[in-house]
């Protein structure tokens, strides 16, 4: 929640409408780049800042490139009672899986479950977006992905052949907010070591390795090095089989076919998700699972602490709390970002936040 | 694959019949105890030595103790097209996996994907051995399970409210190995640490700590730490969703009302699982997706090494290796355990193998 060079804080409604304004602009319908924005918008209010309007610059250069198809025939391709695999047709990621999730709640409202594999997507945000959009409907929601750049190398290995695959899973509460993992397979996200690069700060030993297996602190060499993942061989075989399930089932890129979409502004990255929903009350009625889940909840966090520690937290709550504070005092935009936005408002001739 | 104190081998039919017969005394019946002696010795085969015949002077201890049914009716309590929840009726936990991977086979036969949740089982021995049944009708499979023992405390907390809760997913290659990741979301399993305390060895920093925080390394000490979660907090954070989806979603245990099943042989311990079948051809051709497999494999296998790495490893290899030696050449058995269930085996009234 801290922001390096704290410019101001805009509210979230004129943040959404500029990010609209600029995906107008570049060509996207209407509608479309209204649920962009919004989605977008949703990752700022929530926190996730290398996910939301961050990527709006990166956006509109791939679309202005021809990498993103503006006009996408986003559709079920091949399914069966619980299971579908989607298309994107290499339309924006937040729409496509905006799309899926819906496929994978009418599946779970139907048959209990829904698992939706997604192809042809593009990048999407952050996981925790479509993980909790079964919450809407009282489901509980899984998403995986295979990222957009390789960051990882496998075990033992110098060949970045994996990304940083993230889980997200979502599951409601009664009172307390919902839980929401959304992590990445490695010890940190790349946007973190990007950002120790733009303060010139040095990384802590255990984030990245140099391609000889030395600690790499200096962010500056990241190009060099890989990001480790979480418990050595064990975050290896998360990235793995997030990769399997999420790129290879659904015919989408992984590995060596994954394209990196900072480099490269043309090519479609085939990006892969998948999706599922769940629905509770065919295990347990709703009520009493969603009163357990505060029961073990208000467990944990009045839990004995360790020395040092003022407060146990829950996966989620952190980015709940930062929902709350920026839906009701605006969204903080770095000094940085704030040029950078405003340089592209004046490119596409559109009025800025 | 190294055993402490070598002792001999055994052929995998001897050893699955001494356990089917130690079972029988005990009063299971027979075809149940034969099922389980082949799921555990089939765990012994694949090398999780810590699960298979090892775990059999416990499980013996909790039958006589009435701590298990032996009777049970292990069934479908609830369901919809492709999701299910499995009471286990306080069974064997092996009998009451193979009854709900066969649910969740057939559900994803017809739908797609079947998701079952378990409740009122009990220890089933290593979670790769239910992620791997689907692999029989060219399914993925992936398994969630509570704990039989909270080990982990929330992140900055000293209380142990969580298990080492595992992950197994298995997915079926062409001519490779399926892949088979088990993994525990704590960085090393229990059971490494009782094998550190038998062997009179310190363990490394970085697998417990104290309640005060601090390193903790002495083995002996171990009921006073708490194992650490893989990265962290995320660990903590995949250990409390999967608590939530394989325990407190089936109305199984998790938390404070997990039963500690090694101090404690008659209390049910309603242990919770997950197992889901995903049925391939759902989403791409079987033959292209096994084959695109291989070609990850291959890719990562022959990717190039850091300085000292010999191989660069998939999960599952080893096991499937080991499975392959030992189906040749006999399942080694430390002598300690030989002494152990040669006593056993005394006080059973029959036939050690």
């Amino acid at each position: 929640m801290t922001v390096p060079d704290a410019g101001s804080r805009f509210p979230a409604r004129e943040w959404e409408a500029f990010i609209g304004r600029a995906l107008i602009a570049v060509g996207m319908p209407e509608s479309d780049a209204r649920s962009v924005a919004h989605l977008m918008t949703l990752a700022d209010l929530r926190g996730a800042d290398g996910h939301g309007i961050f990527r709006l610059p990166q956006y509109v250069r791939r679309i202005r490139a021809g990498g993103i198809n503006l006009q996408p025939q986003i559709q079920v391709v091949t399914e069966s009672g619980a299971a579908a695999l989607v298309d994107g047709d290499n339309g924006m990621g937040h729409l496509v899986m905006r799309f899926a999730a819906q496929v994978a709640i009418t599946k779970a409202e139907a048959a209990g479950v829904g698992w939706v594999g997604v192809r042809r997507s593009n990048h999407a945000g952050p996981a925790a977006l479509y993980a909790m959009m079964p919450l809407e409907r009282d489901m509980i929601g899984v998403y995986l992905a295979v990222g957009n750049a390789n960051h990882m190398a496998p075990w033992g290995g110098t060949e970045k052949l994996l990304s940083t695959n993230p889980i997200a899973v979502a599951v409601p509460a009664l009172e307390e907010p919902a839980v929401v993992l959304d992590m990445a397979t490695s010890v940190v996200a790349y946007g973190r070591v990007k950002l120790a690069a733009q303060r010139g700060e040095q990384m802590p030993d255990g984030w990245m390795l140099d391609y000889r297996g030395r600690p790499l602190t200096d962010p500056a060499r990241a190009e060099d090095g890989i990001l480790l993942p979480i418990g050595g061989y064990k975050g290896y075989g998360l990235s793995l089989v997030f990769g399997l399930l999420a790129g290879i089932l659904n015919g989408a890129a992984c590995g060596r076919s994954t394209v990196d979409f900072n480099k490269d502004d043309v090519m479609p990255t085939n990006t892969g998700h998948v999706i599922v929903a769940l629905k509770i009350d065919t295990f347990t009625p709703l009520k009493s699972f969603k009163g357990a889940v505060d029961g073990f909840i208000k467990d944990i966090r009045s839990s004995p602490k360790m020395e040092g520690v003022d407060r146990i937290g829950i996966p989620g709550e952190r980015s709940h709390a930062t929902l709350l504070d920026r839906r009701a005092n605006g969204i903080p935009m770095p000094r940085a970002l704030q040029a950078s936005l405003r340089r592209l408002a004046g490119e596409l001739g559109i009025e800025f936040v």
